[in-house]
């Protein structure tokens, strides 16, 4: 299928050419802002209860697809899966955000990742199915890991962290030490992605929602040569999966992270300034983003404006449109359809 | 004095002249971090009780100078004491940050507002006096306010927040509502800025800690023309008041805030690229940072590396040495003597 006109939208994107309407889905879109995503979790024991459970997990990825027919379907779970799968304890309380427990780097295990991470390659597989059963033909499906700094900030902290101390302290004092544990989020993030394609995902992102945190020196040494270790890995396997990256917060470092990770795409945060993205970034490689989850929580004629802002800045290349982070889980799903119709209709 | 050759070193540099050593000081380096703070902090009743009391905030100012001889001493107070002078409530919960009280913006009443805030003016007054008694005349004393973006994030949300719902749902759905509640903060931080310079301060910095938080257009809206409305006022007093703005996150819009706002020196964080910022931001005011507090807690070869980087790539203009964000609580004091030797032997 690859390169064939028949392609479905995101994918021609990916690969840089025009399309009749721009392609769009939303971080986070199968989730709390929905009425029948709210259901299914009633129903269930948890989120990990969820996201392992491969037919409510295909289940609520359809959702928000069945309502706005996205172009891409984001495979329902979470980016704490792999210090899970490597064995660090791991539990979502309602309203509080992850808690792992202690970490001990010479206790993770790899050897049954793949096992245990099963029941999110049968979600991806059913997925699949059920876009090809139900129609959606146009719609891609997107899998996804956390990217290594990300995930080893959940790790170090043992949860959310306001200013990384742990974490960074023990990247900028501890530098082998953390070395090693970077390298075993490495390999098993790229096992993870590999083992996704397989199962059927058609385009992978790689969230490093805490790339900002880090100084220049880390953010080379932490963000740009893990993901560039993974994007090999991951392309010798199968060369032709686009890979999207998403340094959220990278600010000047953008341009560095697309030329030297060899991602296929760039997810672009809320702050970053369209136009010069147009011109550093667009130019390289297509660009995802990067509307202001606030902007479509607000609504109103403040996201339409927005919402046009973005369309027309990136207008002279490939462009995929998505927020610039996770939805809020209080927006009102009409405001979601509103921003359907807007991108639908761009540039009418 | 301005202009004149005796004139302290940081001054100099702020006039874009050329010192022989390169300035520094530390955003809060009066505080935790300093078992003398924690003395003092001992023996009042919070953090409020300390800040207002003139003789404790000039006491814990002069402390890190009395140590580490630092070129600036900021003065030691908070940026929330503007909505509480404005009638806002305003607490300081150990451990937990900020706690502000129900915001009624047709309430809020700048009548009383340098009467109210006397102790800080009583405080820059106090420290100017004991600089001079104390034998540091080279360290310039600098007063500061919150911008009006970073203030009124903690009015809206009633203390800190992770993602700004509340204040960005107010700032995109009800302009008109949000435009009046900024033009108050910038009517009242002006007011205290200059009220600061004539009781002493030699310097003003104006932090923008949250101003990364929003997308291009309210940065645009929301930082740069409110940071420029209180420029233009405190300059319309005193000319020759030196203001160093401080976007913390503004990524590829520094140059826009450079530019726009009227700032005589801009204040980097800790993920701004040295060798970008020279070539973009260096060459038009000079520039301060931009240290990861985090490799001052971390030390070692990584704070050495890092210190010694940022130096050599801002020696082509004038640079004032600061960390990209406060020092953290936990910092070994003798880290921060060693930073001071750092800057103090470059170029050696």
């Amino acid at each position: 299928m690859a390169g064939s006109v028949h392609e479905k939208p995101i994918l021609q994107t990916l690969r840089g050419r025009k399309t009749e309407s721009i392609p769009f889905w939303l971080m986070r879109q199968a989730g709390r802002y929905l009425p029948e995503y709210r259901a299914v979790r009633a129903s269930k024991n948890g989120f990990l209860d969820m996201a392992f459970d491969p037919s409510s997990a295909a289940e609520i990825t359809m959702q928000p697809v069945r309502r706005f027919r996205m172009d891409g379907a984001i495979i329902f779970s979470d980016i704490l899966v792999i210090p899970w799968a490597l064995g660090q304890n791991l539990e979502f309380l309602e309203g509080e955000g992850p808690r792992l427990g202690e970490l001990n780097p010479g206790k993770l295990e790899m050897r049954d990742l793949e096992e245990k991470l099963s029941p999110v390659f049968e979600a991806l597989s059913r997925t699949r199915d059920c876009l090809a059963a139900e129609g959606y033909d146009r719609t891609a499906l997107i899998g996804f890991a956390g990217a290594p700094w990300t995930v080893v900030t959940y790790m170090v902290e043992g949860g959310g962290s306001k200013d990384f101390a742990k974490v960074k302290t023990m990247a900028y004092a501890q530098p082998e030490n953390f070395a090693r544990l970077m390298d075993i989020l490495v390999e098993s993030t790229a096992m993870y992605l590999i083992a996704q394609v397989r199962a059927g995902a058609e385009i992978l992102q790689i969230f490093d929602t805490w790339a900002g945190a880090l100084d220049p020196h880390g953010f080379q040494h932490q963000v740009i040569e893990p993901t560039r270790k993974i994007v090999e890995r991951v392309k010798a396997a199968h060369p032709d999966i686009p890979i999207i990256g998403f340094p959220r917060g990278a600010a000047m470092h953008y341009p560095a992270y697309v030329a030297q990770t060899g991602v296929d795409a760039v997810g672009l945060d809320g702050l970053v300034c369209t136009k010069w993205a147009a011109a550093h970034l667009q130019t390289k490689c297509p660009v995802q983003g990067n509307l202001d989850p606030m902007r479509l929580l607000a609504g109103g004629e403040g996201l339409e404006k927005a919402a046009r802002k973005i369309l027309r800045d990136f207008s002279g290349g490939a462009h995929i449109f998505n927020l610039g982070h996770g939805i809020h889980k209080d927006t009102p799903p009409a405001h979601v359809e509103r921003l359907a119709e807007i991108i639908r209709e761009f540039p009418a």
